[in-house]
């Protein structure tokens, strides 16, 4: 297959115009039993509609068809990097999760807090999901250790679940686990994969040992499991590809930190979604690409909330007309998935999408639901073709070939 | 391009929920000049179209646009094979036709009996299509026969065609083809295309002299052409990259040895469309993934006859209703090529497809037919998508990616 970016990068050019990439977490649903209609289908979108019926829709696959996508690749797709081939390991998910600034070298891994009985094996790989609060209050315990050398930071995500940061010097990621990821046996010795990672090994395993001291009277929270060591990527960022200037306005910082991956200026914002959108307008000046992330909808669709999803749908239709006015060059609304409130989760269905540009060839489809869009000129594709579609009808990519 | 299997192998889970694929053989067809209407849209079918209107419809590709498959490429891919790197050699393909029972390192190759003239040139690659009858007759002339230790099994097909399988050590199937594929010409040598083939490539010749001392009178079928040396493949099992427990209804051998080969269990059942349905109710509780394979409508297609491949459809959608009463999670009905009468062959057209599960997001189609297809919810698709959108609406499927 073509790797999008290297077709991309030769032709792409930087020009005055404007790119608003709108996602809509979450946004695809499945019928409601009672009426028969999605969360998208369900709520009063005068907004969508009109930008439907000026513009050209169609379904995207995040990933490809049948695949549930977590939101790291979900996103990738949308900026156009292969989700695939473009990995983010699960520490630096974790980390860029809690806004922890990862410098160059730093190793992260997710961390949870298990339980072991008298024999070391493990009972709970959970520890029986001790709350929030109790998270913080062991990882002060473990934070700011300093062993050879390295700095460790210890930070708290949610129940059982942290991080650990590695910093100093030669730290490499290429080291095994010590989530054995099932009960009853010995959590695992940290080995390093490869000779570069002997410190690494040996650094981590220090510090399990220190932790198992230090928690030992923390029954049931009284052992750690690592896994998913690994250092931020270095992805070719979106300036270099798409010769873009691209900012980010997300209120979760786990979105923050994807678009930071990705080369994007993250701003500061309010969490609401008319916080976001004032936060669009005030610094519409001063870039070409805005990828701004709402998310409510994945929120309510997991919470199984039907309405609440239709409600903070109409939220975002409400906020657009500001959008509408500033008349960006291009508009792109779609969701990096489907969470169907039926099914309370992310789910593997394509997602609506609508592009609305003066250039955009429009078709007959005048209403923004998952039912109109099968019939769009957009037809179904792969998620990590938005780029170029949105690129092209800003008249930022030059001729292919000659 | 992504990796099916590869992409599939990590997140498939074991669950109880049971998927049905019905493949009908050739199903796509062309619209009769009196009618404009396909096989497909001229049979009467109310638990196809009921089964369309709950589900979700669209066409599928079974290799790629404008490309038609042989039997073998396009159920690989209805499998979720990549058709184009997961090969079936020539030989091994006949011999499961015939329901030869492959042992590892047997090597088999497709035989034709053929004309030599006095000099020794082809005349006649199919030496005038001798009747199977006679071929029954000369293939017991060479059965049986060993050759430096390894034992021959020389097995009629149909017509001029046979398939010898080489049974003993150190058989490798890199040889070249006798078979020069033109007449005029003398058959070629048997030559080891690897160092590891050189004793295949000698038994090999020491069989077509044998042969042609044998056949001496037997003109016009007075020598044997070989070609496809090949060895039964070792793909990756359905059991292992889609953790399922499937199994295989269908009467012809070769659909069974596909099946045997991608590692279904194969059923014995009966010829009969009513037959195959009552299998696959016998042995409902012992498996979750059934493929019903229906030959005839492919063979009515085959044979240009129209009306008669109207009427399978027609069986098919009858006893449809018994399996619907066994209310499976996930039934897919589609085909794994066109064989439109009116081509009298296998097509390149796409073929519809349906899909039905609880969580299958419905369109709008409420008739199963080539025309009514192209604007379902499933779009067009190529075939090796069907099993991932088949497993997820099972919820066999884990999420990819955090």
């Amino acid at each position: 297959m073509i790797d999008n970016l290297e077709l991309i990068k030769p032709i792409s050019r930087s020009s005055p115009t404007k790119i608003v990439l709108l996602v809509i977490d979450g946004l695809g649903g499945l019928p409601h039993p009672q009426t028969g209609k999605t969360e998208l289908e369900t709520a009063n979108t005068p907004n969508l509609d009109q930008l439907a019926t000026k513009g050209i829709c169609g379904l995207i696959d995040p990933v490809s068809p049948g695949i549930t996508p977590g939101s790291s690749p979900a996103h990738l797709a949308l900026f156009g990097y292969n989700p695939v081939s473009f990995n983010i390991g699960r520490g630096v998910l974790e980390a860029i999760g809690i806004d922890f600034n990862l410098e160059p070298g730093d190793i992260a891994t997710r961390g949870n807090f298990c339980t072991l009985d008298e024999t070391g094996l493990v009972t709970d790989r959970r520890a029986g999901r001790i709350s929030t609060r109790k998270c913080i209050e062991l990882c002060h315990l473990l934070d700011g250790l300093v062993i050879d050398e390295a700095k460790l930071f210890v930070c708290p995500v949610r129940e059982h679940r942290f991080v650990v940061i590695f910093r100093g010097d030669a730290l490499a990621s290429e080291v095994s686990d010590s989530d054995p990821q099932q009960t009853g046996v010995s959590p695992k010795t940290v080995t390093a994969v490869s000779p570069e990672a002997d410190r690494m090994a040996s650094i981590a395993s220090q510090f399990i040992a220190q932790a198992k001291t230090i928690l030992a009277e923390h029954y049931p929270a009284n052992m750690v499991l690592l896994r998913g060591f690994s250092q931020r990527p270095s992805f070719p960022t979106m300036g270099e590809v798409y010769k873009l200037k691209p900012v980010a306005i997300a209120s979760y910082p786990m979105y923050r930190g994807i678009a930071n991956l990705v080369g994007m200026e993250v701003l500061d914002t309010g969490s609401s979604i008319e916080d976001e959108f004032a936060t669009l307008k005030q610094n519409y000046a001063n870039y070409d690409f805005f990828f701004l992330h709402i998310k409510e909808t994945d929120t309510a669709g997991e919470d199984s909330d039907f309405d609440r999803k239709v409600g903070v749908i109409e939220q975002v239709d409400t906020a657009l007309s500001n959008l509408m006015s500033m008349e960006p060059d291009v508009i792109v609304v779609t969701g990096d998935h489907s969470t169907p409130a039926l099914l309370g989760g992310h789910s593997w269905h394509p997602v609506p999408i609508l592009l609305y540009s003066k250039w955009c060839r429009p078709d007959r489809i005048s209403e923004f639901s998952e039912s109109a869009c099968i019939f769009g000129g957009l037809g179904r594709f792969p998620a990590t073709q938005v780029m170029p579609l949105a690129m092209a009808n800003a008249l930022k990519l030059n001729k292919f070939g000659a």
